[in-house]
């Protein structure tokens, strides 16, 4: 993984065989980003897209491996206990063109993954959810 | 629906059961938005997506309902006869991270939805083209 | 093809007909853009998305044909030789909701695509990486 930061943005580029998730977190840390919105395009060797059942307030994984590309990578990161905390959705489309996607588990890069990361001035902080079972947004 | 303002960025909240564009309008409106960019993840339990037929100028819709995940939700703020516009496109994975999309009718909440609005100084117009039966930027 | 500068943000309108990838590239030539972030929704009628093999080094595309709406288009513009260069992912829906989406190598618009291009205070290079056979940032 590299970078350039031009002012509030962050550029990266993540090459073959590194985690998405884990990535995006090593550029939080580093850059000491408490608050941005992150966008991505790129391919995938595999991944693990969870789908929430709000019923069973649990997450299922549905794992894909082969030839992918990237289509959509939205999210964000904020904090939680004093920590960055990274929330990634991703779609990828197979070798004819199908789409596949969910909450981001895991993503396996290959061959890259360029991403923009937006920093903002200001800081959110998550909270557990018992209700829904899940770390929202504390507002 | 729950937001923070971060200078031109709003970061929204909304909940278990809102509406997706309707609660958009409210945060344009409660923000007097003019013009903007709209970005978001999340999941819905219930969603309408629209596709639009050149030829008979019309829009058909597609309904789903069940365990779905926002794999992106794109689009802008604008303004159509001095009131504020939402135009967003939604795609969503299923269970088993099959996604559907399409343009934005309605979309129910469940259980959570993060949206980051970035306000533009400026000002977009609507106007309705006849020649093609939809809303276009007037420029 | 129409557009709008507010700052270091472009609002674009393309129309039937009009090919993405072309029209992103002419704005860029239009306005100098040496970096920026690029995000639109909007509809094609007919659109190639390639998705590449890393065993071969080599990119396949998949051709659709029809009613889409562009669900997500996402990507860069960036530099490689000294001129622009546009690096777009698409996905879109078919009339049954149904998403199709990668590397976009050509999307011909109907009735409408509308593009927020955010220019970046910076460059950045391309370069060929031999070793995966794509062109990369060069960091």
């Amino acid at each position: 993984m590299k970078y350039r930061r031009f002012g509030d943005t962050i550029i990266v580029r993540m090459d073959t065989g590194e985690e998405i998730v884990k990535e995006t977190l090593r550029v939080a840390e580093l850059e000491k980003v408490r608050l941005a919105s992150v966008e991505a395009i790129g391919a995938v060797s595999e991944f693990e897209v969870g789908v929430f059942n709000m019923a069973e307030k649990k997450f299922y994984g549905n794992r894909f491996h082969g030839t992918f590309e990237i289509v959509s990578l939205l999210g964000t990161i904020t904090e939680m206990h004093g920590k960055p905390y990274v929330h990634l959705h991703l779609s990828a489309g197979d070798e004819t063109g199908v789409v596949f996607g969910g909450h981001l588990n895991e993503g396996i890069i290959g061959p890259v993954c360029e991403m923009t990361i937006r920093v903002l001035d200001g800081a959110v902080e998550r909270v557990f959810d018992e209700n829904r079972g899940i770390n929202v947004y504390d507002f």
